[in-house]
């Protein structure tokens, strides 16, 4: 459930239409397919590959995801909410693992100088030594799970999908304002 | 950095080649541009709907990716491990997670009957209640995110690409063990 109204068949509003004025328009059956399909593969690559840094490295998938940032970046440093925008995750969420990963040497926290409030995550040199040792092996995984796996048309076709996508969120955003929580 | 030797330019193995007998076969600008596309969809597009979720529900996206799994199945019962697979996480995050939605009354913990170690999480009337209310807020969220954004055809080639990996893990899996951490 909870994407389409199955039990009322395909195209039918289901039990939600007298919640709102507008009957919901529920997914069709190719587009929850592809929708559930990029779940899913969102899901079984980051166990598998959670699972190749657990094996073979210090680091956890998100640790990871937040020193790739951190070290794209000339000065190695970025603030709590870019962090957020950029992983998709929840500040909350930053915060805290920023803090444990602080506990362990990898980054140092700052305290923003112009805005009180706001603080910044600085990766320091143990944390590109862990992201260096790292790499090697995390990159061979993303080989054989992903790029491996999918021929030179298909990564184009995904990669140019997905700056649609992007796109779309930030046109959204430049009208609506700021789209995360 | 991280996923190719940027400094010493596409195709050379980098710094790591000392560590291991094999060079690194980093990703050339192809590879990389479509590994980071997918990443960077999949984190705006998860901020995108999480503000949406926390905007007009009383669910968080963690929240409403654990409910659809649960409401899925006839008797809407996972096993933890279970749930860790689907969603990709972390056991103990997991566990976490669910312990904290059955404070809220949205699942109900259960201990498994035959091996004492594992646990059931099964969804609860008040968590039924609130996924119905979350979806069509959710599936309006994700037409216009992702859905409407992208062609048929784009939205067919994306479900036979991730379709295309999925079976490459669980082929990877069948013949190396479980690859999640």
């Amino acid at each position: 459930m909870a994407e389409r109204a199955e039990e009322e068949g395909r195209g039918t509003p289901g039990p939600h239409e007298t919640r709102s004025a507008d009957p919901v328009d529920w997914l069709d059956d190719g587009q929850q397919r592809a929708w559930r399909a990029l779940q899913v593969m969102q899901a079984r690559l980051n166990a598998a590959l959670a699972g190749q840094l657990a094996a073979e490295s210090d680091l956890s998938l998100p640790d990871y995801a937040v020193l790739v940032d951190l070290t794209d970046r000339p000065d190695g440093t970025a603030r709590v909410h870019e962090l957020a925008r950029h992983l998709g995750w929840e500040r909350s969420r930053v915060s805290h693992h920023v803090a444990r990963m602080a506990e362990r040497g990898l980054v140092r926290k700052e305290r923003c100088k112009v805005d009180r409030r706001g603080s910044y995550a600085v990766v320091t040199e143990e944390g590109r030594r862990a992201i260096e040792a790292a790499a090697p092996g995390h990159v061979h995984a993303v080989r054989r799970f992903f790029i491996d796996v999918l021929t030179g048309e298909q990564l184009d076709a995904l990669a140019r999908a997905a700056d649609r996508v992007v796109d779309a969120i930030d046109r959204l955003e430049e009208t609506e304002g700021h789209l995360g929580p």
